[in-house]
């Protein structure tokens, strides 16, 4: 049925007339040829005063549905049907099984071991907001229609190029740097670009999931190679075939936590030389390090095959959705043409404010606030694992970042353990579940400190504890 | 080199000590297994503290330079380099030739006759700006972290609906809508869902050279299909090979200006359902009707074949980039995935400001006052052209939206006419630049009114009319 009601719409009287003559004629009530009524006797039928018809009529002849002809008269259109039209309207539909992605914790009212997830309730709100509206006044009226570069705003790409000098060492020029919708869109555009199906990708085991499923999801074949404590095994990187691309976290392997080390590094940049390939460096959380300096980005030792992948979901919050990579030099043309044809470019005001949060210094003093207050956490976590688990625990992968590792001996914390805990509010995540190659992660935990309460810890980790069938 | 030297940042004792043994040993001025300084001897060599060169033999430990052995002293590690290490940093890179894509014309000044362009003096910044201001103290700490539903915000998605309604006759449910970083990325989804390559697409010719660039990065072959006052030639689809999608703008055919009759309209439906292809509706501008009613969505007639594509760019502002779109049902669950393996979700301070300014009828209001400006000027450019060209031009396409089609019979603006105007800083655009198949639009401009300044367009058409080679 076509004449609904619309109880949210004015329904004027033209609306009403129009709708009426126009159901008749997709009902083929009114058929092709036939003469309709003069606009003077219709608006007398229908009590209305001839302006009314007259611009139903129009309106009717402008989309096709009536014909008029030259001092003779309005006619019903030949639609071509021969059956009355069947409109098709279906309002309720399942939204399906999605991706296994990050939901959001902070609706999750318990205790969340997630990884790689921000203290929500440390995100520098009220600095954001007086950013957010002091940005207004500078704004230019072309700031309000389309960047002219798809790379995103350039006063963004300057900030973000000092940042990464102060923090990771990485020294580049903004014309370097191309803003995305998060890490998740760089990596999605670099995948796009570098990987046709039947190519191969080499990629960290275990790993992201949703980072596997991007790599899948070209098409690609792609090689699992394993980590261990000092980072991605490159002595195992495969050569046949000879992967299109490489994918590394040196600062903070994710999940296990460990560095690259710089022997590894050296003999990763002569593999990615020698056979061509790309190395995509995804470096999410390394600036909250809690020993020492701050590791150095692989990007700083070769600017010719690493792609350097950063993002502000951890510093500062994840639905602001910016990130950006820095791009070889022979890439970034093709890269940039890719991100003009997938959404033209990231959006401008949040480009512009972030900018002005990383130049009033913000960012900088927020991440040293956090790593205070992560540094808290992680001691809290360590601790509390020690005192409760004593010998049976080994803790690793815990220099830098919201997470590390913890490796039971005596327990086994897996899928199952995983779900009578959900059951009571707690929720941990076994390494396996990042893992491509089943079965060698079996004995660990991934264990995220960002977003659970610090006071909350202990509880978490007594229950756990206390799951009697999590014995070996 | 690897020491250079860091203006911006503050060089401690640490970081200088760190860097100059970090560079020999990379250098191979140190050598694999040789025994370094005590801690001792080098922190009175440096004449610094030795808790500083702790720190610095600590962090080149952790970072793989340096092995520490048991009571005998730390050794340089073995890196496996042969020779001296070479560091690549590149800085200076062009950013190559991008697509042409709408350039924002708010940084041309001169007279821009560019479609489908809003005038962005006209943006309701103020409003934007209260607006933006006035969800932080409604945000839940939930909305900073990542969204549940990679559809989007749904208050927006609720508020798009009602919008959807009350303005083009289109009955969904939030459930149907996934909001999308503008067009763009709607149509780049669909794409990426509905085509491999060796595919078939159809798309009205002329159309957006940005959609057929698209459509072209697939890989899928492209079927151009004619375009005439009617709109979308549908008799003239192909059928051997069935296309797997037709692109179409019914509502007011980018760039010709045409509405897609209810007959070709029913046809087309009939194609869909008999060929099981889908139908891409794009309906970028058409609540800028400047007579009757709007125009009746296709959507509107099928909820199964058609997907119904909408934006905020040129109703609100481009560097807002978001959009919608209305799915079928079968196609909800595998878009959704691969909106969420492409950038998770759309930034959320951004949907929900638009939520609320929808919600409080603002953009409603700011439609309603647009039409009454974009009226103005849209008359002004017809007189303005019927003044100048008297009998020699036709004007058609001009029922809605920002722009329309200006038909000459004794003169020709090309690509030459355009380039000769744009040194007098007017620039114009020929139907061509938009033609799939060349050669049938050379007696047309494609003429946008929606950013020329009112006052300026009797002084642009002057221009032309000047240009004396333009005579055929």
């Amino acid at each position: 049925m076509i004449n609904r009601s619309f109880p949210e719409a004015a329904d004027t009287k033209t609306k009403q007339i129009y709708d009426l003559l126009r159901e008749r004629i997709l009902q083929n009530r009114y058929t092709a040829g036939d003469r309709l009524p003069s606009t003077r006797d219709l608006a007398s039928e229908f009590g209305v005063s001839r302006s009314i018809i007259v611009e139903v009529y129009e309106q009717l002849i402008a989309e096709g549905y009536l014909e008029g002809r030259q001092g003779s008269g309005t006619y019903v259109a030949d639609l071509g049907q021969e059956r009355p039209f069947q409109v098709q309207l279906d309002e309720t539909v399942e939204s399906g099984d999605l991706a296994e992605l990050p939901k959001n914790p902070a609706r999750f009212h318990g205790i969340d071991f997630r990884p790689s997830f921000p203290a929500l309730e440390h995100i520098p709100y009220k600095k954001w907001k007086e950013t957010a509206l002091s940005i207004f006044d500078r704004l230019h009226t072309a700031d309000y229609g389309y960047e002219e570069d798809p790379a995103g705003n350039g006063e963004l790409r300057a900030n973000i190029c000092r940042f990464l000098l102060q923090t990771k060492g990485i020294r580049c020029s903004p014309r370097q740097v191309v803003v995305t919708a998060g890490a998740t869109q760089a990596i999605d555009l670099l995948c796009r670009l570098l990987l046709k199906p039947g190519d191969a990708v080499a990629t960290e085991d275990p790993t992201a999931p949703f980072i596997y499923q991007i790599f899948a999801s070209t098409g690609a074949e792609i090689l699992p190679v394993p980590v261990d404590e000092h980072g991605l095994r490159v002595e195992a990187l495969p050569t046949a075939p000879i992967p299109k691309c490489v994918f590394v976290t040196p600062s903070h392997q994710f999940p296990l936590g460990s560095i690259l080390s710089i022997g590894r590094r050296i003999q990763l940049l002569e593999f990615a030389r020698q056979t061509g390939c790309y190395l995509i460096e995804d470096d999410y959380d390394s600036e909250f390090r809690y020993a020492g300096m701050p590791v150095r980005a692989l990007r700083e030792l070769d600017s010719e095959r690493v792609i350097y992948v950063g993002t502000f979901s951890k510093n500062l919050f994840p639905s602001l959705r910016l990130g950006y990579m820095v791009v070889p030099q022979d890439l970034l043309a093709p890269l940039l043409r890719l991100k003009q044809l997938t959404d033209i470019h990231c959006p401008t005001l949040p480009q512009i404010t972030l900018a002005r949060f990383i130049a009033d210094r913000h960012l900088e003093r927020h991440i040293a606030r956090m790593k205070r207050i992560y540094s808290r956490k992680r001691k809290r976590l360590i601790d509390s694992l020690n005192a409760t688990f004593g010998g049976g625990v080994k803790i690793t992968g815990d220099a830098a970042g919201l997470h590390l590792i913890a490796e039971f001996s005596d327990r086994k914390f897996d899928s199952l353990a995983a779900e009578q805990l959900e059951r009571r509010n707690i929720k941990i995540y076994p390494a396996e579940r990042y893992a491509i190659v089943k079965g060698k992660q079996e004995n660990r935990l991934v264990m995220g400190f960002g977003n659970a309460a610090e006071s909350q810890i202990d509880k978490g980790i007594m229950a756990m504890a206390d799951l009697r069938n999590a014995w070996i």
